[in-house]
Parts: structure tokens; C-alpha cells; sequence
């Protein structure tokens, strides 16, 4: 038999995953396990996007553009114009989720062994698209004692080396919930200048930002025009997550051109997927409205739930719907593990996501969590109680 | 301004691509242009499955899981054995279009500067795909002068090296429309046994074989059950090209978990086209029927009318719905551009797909063209008699 490859080996096993099995055994047990673990909102798609899916009147399901439905790309620059974002159609690329922005832009831009800084914790599976392109991500670390904000300027450019081509931000941040200022994205901004490098911004989460604050996207930022590129996705903001659309946009000519050469051997992006996201455009403010709303409410509750917890703090994120929480424990790996196996509270249990698994740095993140607001507040009540009781009972408790 | 990746800068641009400029200006001075360039089908797709788009019930379109529905893969488990290959759902990862598949099985198989031997003319993404992933493709000729079957073992040996990972075999084949033997796919068998190799096999045309003969899926070769790896794609089977829904497929316990970790990273196949996928498993056999009765009609039709024409050779395919000729001419890319840019008769031009963009050896290919047959006869004549008098007028004519 022969033989995986080395980057098939080496290709991370997320820790959330690894936790799966133990959370489908607490289920056959008969407990009902609250799942903390990942972004997939409870939220419903608009219903202008699931009408348009309904109503399809199509004959042929066909291959679109390879850089999407130019209706669509239309449509969106529009909705981008509309949030003070200037692109023109041909700037932007529609991609399969913005997993393939994110691949996509890593291709076009950087050469197997090149280096993208990023700060950690970090979107875990920025890690599997880099092991997939050959690229490195380089860390720098920020930490929740001070609430997750961009590391100064001298610890990201102590990280530049010859082979470093691009930082990458995503913003708001997943897994923090940080929302970075205008101020923040100026001081990148001026390192992306000085060394000439790509700026990625990952924009997923634009659309959720609390207690009125403004999300200021890099594609705003003045004089790296030509640097930087947005990936965006349908996912969140539409809650679509399933139709896997996204896009890739950019000023810089040459990358889009590569990124669609890269594409078209893909041939397309998903067709029904495209229906839904060109719909999607029209919905009601009403929407968004509601769901910040909704948002706020959880996460006002479940960050003063935590912080009422003796021994853990969580930082009061500003956006995304993410928080990551520091917990009394000697090992969060072994707690997310231990609640789900040995741990019941009214026939309830959680599934939380080991911090460990969104640093790059070995050995960080070892008594944090990740934990998604994305449940209704009754049930985050629940949750919060079951973690709450779990903490006083865990053996391993520091 | 930082530059693009070198492997952005060698993104192949396919030939084909390059005429499509040439094809607009053609429509807007008011010409009817046949495409005969691509493989979208006419044909319509599935009532099944058409109908199970427009009924989803959804509320939200989550993710699905990254290896795909499993409802979805018990059913295409299902579907396999009704076809006589062997496998459990287990063994299936449902993949963004066949495109994804591949680029997984390279991945997973090969590190870069591996290579992969396969037979040119080929399938010419697959060159998009080794770029991406920093694999080599090892072309191995077959020659028009012998229909395109499988060159000899002799000559597929010659080419294996302490890099050779896998051979790849696409059948039927695109571009050539060549249906490989169970004899040749034996032989496949026995240099990928003795040399310890994987055998990814492209089927995405097995519904489209002709004259009686039947398929013969490289999944059930025995002896090697865990080298070969099965790329597949509903795109053609089902005319869905644009549900991007595809499957890698093998029993290899190693790979199937290493491609899941990749593709963990991306997340979850497109939902909306999975729903269109498992739904369209319970086409009638009446579809296909009728979808064969047409194809054949229409190869029958073309290849005669290419045959006539004066210094044309065209072989006869047995499956998919390509054919590749060879025309009289100095240089098909160049015929290709004059036909659209100088050309017209009846206010008519055809879109054909040069040759070179099908071979990795350059300078081959030169003087054939692949030529879709996925239009009606009605058009096909027209589109015959345009190239024909083409051909008479043509400069470039040898």
C-alpha cells in the first residue's frame, strides 16, 4: 500500500474534532449537550435568499463564469459601494466560501516556503490552508490579558524575514470576538507600506459589531490600495453557511487576474449557492437589526455568566460571535474532554473548543476556550449553569 | 507593489479561454457562434432533482458535514453497487465538483515535486491542479495515429522515477472520447502493483459509453483495492456542472482520513448542490437511455461529417462527448482565432477548443482540435458545414 504524503500527516486534526465522538456518546447516554464548539448560527437564512432557491426556473443547472454570475458580481459591488467599500465587478471573485478566498489568495500571492504573520489565537483552520499551499503562518502572539488587541508594531516586524509576503487579519476577529480600530489597521497598514507586503483581511464577521461600534474595513485603509485583499463570505452574515460563497476582491490587477486563472481550473462556484447570495443582497435592514439584537443579548448574558464563574475572565467581545474565556483548569484539552465523558448537570452537558487549538505556538492556550454565542439565550443559560457546576467538579481544577 | 507567486505567474491560461474574447466580438457583429469548445450539456437536468431544490423546507442552510451528507453518501454507496463497485459510505467524501477530488487526491498522495503519470492529450485542469498543489504531471503520449489508446507499458515504465507517486487514468477519456479496456486497465494494475503507486481514476463520463460496450471502473480491479483512488462527479451524469458536486472514493483507510483532515479545512461541500446530488440518484433509467440514444446520434453525425472533410481524420469515440480531430491546418490555434476574427458562412463561426491546451509535451496538438458534441444535430450540422467551409478558405491551410 502506498504511502500518504508528508503534508497529509502533518495536516492538523482540529482538537474540536477530536472531541466529537465523546459529545455523540454523551447524546446515546441520553444527555442533552449544548454545542459551544462551532460558528453555525441558529439564526434563519433570509427568506429572500430561500425564496429565490425555491423558485429556480432553471432547465440546466450550468457551469457560471469561473469568477462567478456577473449579475452577481454586480449586484455585490453595489453592496460593497453602499458600505463606503469602492470596487468595481471586476474586482471581486466569487469564490467557494471563503475557505477559497483564503486558498486562493495564499496561492496567488505567496510560494511554498513564503510566510504570512498573523496574530494568534487564530482561525484554526488558517493552518490547514497552509499546510494545503505550502505557505507558513507565523504567529504573533496576542493575549487575553490584554483582551486580545493587535500586538504592537516592534513584535510584527521582529516576525518579518525575507520570505515573509503578507499579514493576515481577520477582523472581527474569530476566535477573540476583538474588533480592530481604525488605529489598529493604520499601524498595519504602515508595516504592509514600509515592507511591501499583501495585507489579507478576512472581513467574515463584518456585519456583527455590538454596542454600536463601527467595523472599518482595510479595503478603506489609504496608500496600500494595490496590497490589499478581502475575503469575505456569505456564511455569517446571511447565516448560509451551507451554500459555501465567498469572494475574493481586490484592486491589485495582477492578483486577480492569477486568482482567476487559479479559478478557472475550478471551473465554477457553486450555482444554487450564487442564487441564494445574489438574493441575499435584498434583505430587509430590518434583518441585521435583529439579529445584533438578538447577538448583544447573548453575548451581554454569557460574558457576565462567565465572569461570574470564580477564577475564569472573558473579555467582552466587540464583535463576531465568538469569546475566548481563560478557565481555572489545568488543561482545557482534558476538561472539554472530561465534561463531556464524565461530567452531567440535569442530564446536560457542553461541548466547548480547546483554545490550544487556535494557537500556532506550542503550548499556548492551554487553560482557555473558545465558546460561539450562537445558541438562544435559554439555552446559553443552560450552558453557562452546566459549565458553571462542571468547573467546581473537575479534578483538574487550578 | 509586491508582485504575484511564481506558481501565479505559471497558472497555465487555457487556450480555449483566450478565444472567448474573439467569440464576443464575433456575437456582437451579429454572428451566430456554435461553442463547441466546452462540456456543458444541453441537456436538461433531472425533474428529481430540480424539484428537490425548489421544495427544500430548510430554515437555515447549515453546514453539512465535511465529508458530505451522510444520508447523501449511504445513497451513493447505494448507487455504486448497483453498479458493481464495492464500496461503504465510509469510503466516500463528497467533494466541491470532481475539480476538488483531485486536487484532494493530490494532496493527500503526493508532496510537491511528486509526480503523476498520466496520457496526453488530457483533461488540461489537471495541469491547473499540479501547479496548485506543486505536483508534476508526466505526460505519456497517445497518438491520434492509433486512436489515443493506452500507450504501451514499455513506454508508461520509462517514465516512473523515485518521484512517481501515481498514474491517472481518465475514462472515458477527455479530451479524446477514448473508453479504456478492461485489458488496458489490467495493465495499469500491474505497473501500479509493482511499483507500489496510486491509481486515481476520473470516471466522471461513466454514464456516457456507447455502442453497447459497458464500463469497465478501475475500482474493481483486483489487487491493488487500496491504491486506487475514484474521482467522480454528478456534473455530467446528471447535466448538473453547476452543483460543483463531486466524490473522492477509495478504500485506502490512510487516505480517505487524510483527505477528510483537508477537507475539514474547507469546511462542507456545497449544501444546496448536495441536496440537487443525492435527489438526482433516483433519476429513471429512461433519462439515460434517451441521453445515450441522443449522444450517439450526435457522434455518429459529427464524426461522418469531420471524416468527409478533406484532410480531416477524426476517430471514433466510445464515451464521453468529446472527439478529437486533426485538421489540415499550419496551426489550430491560430485556425481557431481566424475562424472567429475572419471568418463566417451563413453568418455562422464555431468556438473549437485548440489542440495545444490538451497537451503538457509542447509543440503537440498542434494541428487538432477537441470538439464537444453537446449540441443538437440541428446545430452540430450547421456547426459541421461552417467548419467545412472553413477549412476550404483557410490560409493557414496544409
Amino acid at each position: 500500500m502506498p504511502s500518504i504524503s508528508a503534508r497529509g500527516k502533518v495536516m492538523p486534526a482540529s482538537p474540536i474534532r477530536k472531541l466529537i465522538p465523546f459529545a455523540e456518546e454523551a447524546v446515546r447516554k441520553g444527555l442533552k449537550v449544548y454545542k459551544l464548539n462551532i460558528g453555525q448560527p441558529d439564526i434563519p437564512t433570509p427568506a429572500v435568499a430561500l425564496e429565490a432557491v425555491r423558485n429556480i426556473s432553471l432547465k440546466v443547472l450550468e457551469y457560471s463564469h469561473s469568477a462567478g454570475n456577473e449579475s452577481y458580481r454586480r449586484k455585490l459591488a453595489g453592496f460593497y459601494r453602499s458600505i463606503g467599500i469602492e470596487v468595481d465587478y471586476t474586482d471581486i471573485l466569487i469564490t467557494t466560501g471563503g475557505s477559497e478566498a483564503v486558498m486562493f489568495a495564499m496561492l496567488t500571492c505567496l510560494d511554498p516556503g513564503d510566510e504570512i504573520i498573523t496574530s494568534e489565537p487564530l482561525y484554526a483552520n488558517y493552518n490547514g490552508f497552509a499546510v494545503s499551499t505550502g505557505v507558513k503562518i507565523v504567529p504573533v502572539t496576542s493575549s487575553i490579558a490584554n483582551d486580545f488587541a493587535l500586538p504592537g508594531v516592534e513584535e510584527i516586524e521582529k516576525k518579518i524575514t525575507s520570505r515573509t509576503r503578507a499579514i493576515l487579519v481577520c477582523n472581527p476577529n474569530n476566535p477573540t470576538g476583538y474588533l480592530y480600530s481604525r488605529e489598529e489597521l493604520s499601524r498595519l497598514r504602515d508595516i504592509v507600506k514600509k515592507h511591501n507586503l499583501y495585507l489579507f483581511s478576512d472581513e467574515a464577521y463584518r456585519e456583527f459589531c455590538y454596542d454600536g461600534e463601527e467595523h472599518f474595513s482595510a479595503m478603506k485603509l489609504d496608500g496600500i490600495e494595490e496590497n490589499v485583499v478581502l475575503i469575505d463570505s456569505v456564511s455569517k452574515r446571511y447565516s448560509e453557511c451551507g451554500v459555501r460563497i465567498g469572494a475574493l476582491i481586490t484592486r491589485n490587477r495582477n492578483v486577480i487576474e492569477a486568482a482567476l486563472r487559479i479559478a478557472q481550473s475550478r471551473l465554477s462556484p457553486p450555482g444554487l449557492g450564487q442564487i441564494a447570495g445574489e438574493a441575499s443582497i435584498d434583505t430587509p435592514p430590518d434583518y441585521f437589526r435583529e439579529i445584533n439584537r438578538e447577538y448583544t443579548l447573548r453575548r451581554n448574558f454569557m460574558v457576565d455568566a462567565l465572569n461570574n464563574m470564580p477564577g475564569v475572565y472573558c473579555p467582552k467581545p466587540r464583535g463576531a460571535f465568538y469569546a475566548m474565556a481563560r478557565l481555572p483548569v489545568d488543561d482545557a484539552d482534558s476538561f472539554a474532554r472530561w465534561i463531556l465523558e464524565m461530567f452531567e448537570y440535569k442530564k446536560q452537558t457542553v461541548l466547548l473548543a480547546p483554545g490550544s487549538g487556535f494557537y500556532s505556538t506550542p503550548g499556548l492556550g492551554k487553560n482557555e476556550v473558545r465558546i460561539a454565542y450562537v445558541l438562544n439565550t435559554n439555552d446559553l443559560k443552560n450552558a453557562m449553569e452546566t459549565l458553571a457546576e462542571a468547573l467546581k467538579a473537575y479534578p483538574g481544577r487550578v
